[in-house]
């Protein structure tokens, strides 16, 4: 037996325990039995050992007496203190699936419940690495996980990118600094033998989107000689992968000045300028416009910021949807390709479709799904937690009816 | 105006075009206004207007009175005629999807709806074509059919290969033979580099899963250095191309005698005999017998045929699914990769996915989904028609708990 019986209990109700058995790893407030174990005992962020109502222990987690989610498990059983050694070893399994993916350290490293380690996320950029805690349990460990980063991968620098919204249901507040180390500007993301400069403390998320790795690998047989609208582009990741795909021409637009300056320094250090612009502009005006211009493109990318963020924004962001899908066909030409995506995980799969479906019918076109996309194998989903899968999108051929 | 407003009409009651509209293309029978339009009026297959309740016309299709789907749409508006023509326009649509997405000619041509033909399928190996026709109407334009693949692909031989179960429900007789040109044998399909023997008319379906190709397709960087278990290999495709991609050793088990001898052929004929096995047996026994004499995979890949083929065996299926899972984890070594599919329609993806996290709990695993499988881009989902959409799987990691 290790240390870990002897952090404090916190006890659930009678049958509360099914569905960490069936292999979730949260306890939302409701489902403790807080006669014996108040939650108002633990302060926030405080390990503790799970027991279901028989007082049999489940395993060691930390809890969160403010947060809607008020515990979450981090190892079966009481084999494993929560310490260091344990936060070395996920990290080690963690970077061993990787390890066999890529070929290259750029990568998500850590996804969080997926990779054992809820509430803490990991990206790799060669030897710097963008941390993010979204649990007052991953916060308070934040030295023992900057020790593990430093003993497994040696980096030259370990920035914490801690401005995430959902961070404030765990009353954590928002920042972003250098947690070790000493970086060099810009940081630099390596893809499809393309190099791209992104900003780990002023961009989005942790400076790069990963997690459509797999997806932008997936465009060559659909760009090679063809026109390329890459909407929402950010850094240009879509764009430049497909112009370095053969593409014959890309416009880049997203609504950001700076993500513009970026894509056009990534541009140019990837030497794409003949064949790669971008653009300054909303995606819908822009789709607005040139659809009055009469411009058409074999392939539109719609890799939008999440429309539905919370789940009371379905119903409006579904609207948004099937607009953005709509003003993106009418730019097809005859016989193309659109590439569409949705990163909420409150929009289901399903919904995506019929948006898309419904835009081809109101437009008379016929649609084929050729395939359907999901978030990289560097952000495992795993199959007891709904939540750690949000990404979806779909190639489809877009045709007249 | 074409033809087509020549056929006679099909009424559909007041709102049960609202499906069709939508996008889909079938009509069940109690949608007919069979007061106005009585189904007993036409023959199996003939050819028909589709009306709406106002009499406004949908497009044209074609009936069959003694199905339960009493009717399908094969175009919109009257614009066109059901015959030779329109069949070779449709065939050169799909053709020219295939020849975009692939490098050889061996795929799925045509896959039905999706394609805008219903009840049709094409599978082209080289220049043999494998069909099959599975409702009356189709049945009934076989001679424009063949006429429109002769003249678009110029093959030297078209196979009928209709005996699929399915045809009892248009009341079509179950049979195999050659419709067109001279069959030489073996008939030969590549894949990934290699080549396969299969056979149209005594094999399974059309004699090749080209389905699962792109999923072949991603397994590279799973099998490399990897011992492989190829369950349920039919004619060795999952094995070999494990084995080509670098996998240091692969058995591949089937119960059909008849399909080990050509799994044998096909591992002398790419010169795969120091590393490829084939083994006759039952999937579950093999499975079995491995686990008691603690034999130990890398990577297991499990492609069943359908346990669940009619929705009523849905309970009975997946308990089958949950139990061969998880009798594939228990061979599985430490860190080890799961291949699971499911090609039943009735077997929901989320249900596939709960009996592989179910097998895991109760053996003490844990379960990272890296990639989610579907079938390959030439068997294109129509977005309106959630049945042309049924093969799923996921590839996952297997680590103890």
């Amino acid at each position: 037996m290790s240390d870990a019986a002897e952090y404090p209990a916190l006890v659930l109700k009678r049958g509360e325990d099914a569905r960490l058995r069936a292999g979730h790893l949260w306890v939302f407030s409701n489902e403790v039995d807080v006669k014996r174990t108040p939650l108002t005992a633990f302060e926030p962020g405080e390990i503790a050992v799970i027991l279901d109502a028989a007082a049999k222990p489940i395993g060691v987690g930390y809890v969160n007496p403010n947060s809607l989610i008020c515990a979450r498990l981090v190892s079966r059983g009481l084999d494993h203190a929560l310490d260091r050694s344990l936060i070395v070893h996920r990290l080690n399994v963690a970077l061993s699936l990787r390890e066999r993916l890529y070929s290259e350290p750029y990568y998500r490293l850590v996804y969080g419940e997926s990779d054992g380690l809820p509430g803490l996320t990991l990206d790799r950029f060669g030897d710097v690495i963008v941390g993010q805690t979204t649990t007052a349990g991953m916060e308070r460990l934040k030295d023992e996980i900057t020790e593990a980063v430093v003993k497994a991968l040696k980096p030259q620098a370990l920035v914490w990118k801690n401005d995430a919204g959902i961070r404030s249901l765990e009353h954590l507040p928002e920042y972003a600094d250098i947690g070790y180390g000493e970086l060099r500007s810009p940081m630099i993301v390596r893809e499809g033998g393309l190099e791209f400069e992104c900003d780990p403390i002023g961009g989005q998320k942790t400076g790069w989107f990963y997690d459509q790795h797999a997806n932008r690998d997936r465009l060559a047989q659909y760009v090679r000689g063809k026109r390329v609208l890459d909407v929402c582009s950010y850094l240009g990741g879509w764009g430049l992968r497909a112009a370095a795909m053969g593409a014959s021409e890309v416009v880049c637009v997203d609504v950001s000045a700076h993500a513009v300056e970026q894509i056009r320094r990534n541009i140019d250090r990837n030497n794409l300028g003949d064949r790669v612009t971008a653009v300054k502009a909303d995606a819908f005006d822009e789709l607005k416009r040139l659809r009055e211009e009469r411009s058409r493109f074999d392939v539109v990318i719609l890799d939008p910021p999440a429309f539905v963020k919370r789940k009371k924004d379905f119903a409006e962001g579904r609207i948004a949807y099937r607009r953005l899908n709509e003003m993106a066909m009418q730019i097809l030409t005859r016989d193309a390709i659109l590439v569409t995506c949705s990163c909420s995980y409150h929009m289901p799969r399903n919904a995506l479709l019929d948006s898309v479906q419904q835009a081809a019918r109101h437009l008379d076109r016929n649609v084929q799904v050729l395939e359907q996309l999901q978030q990289s194998p560097d952000h495992p989903v795993h199959p007891a937690i709904a939540e750690t899968e949000y990404l979806k999108g779909f190639i489809c051929r877009v045709l007249p009816a």
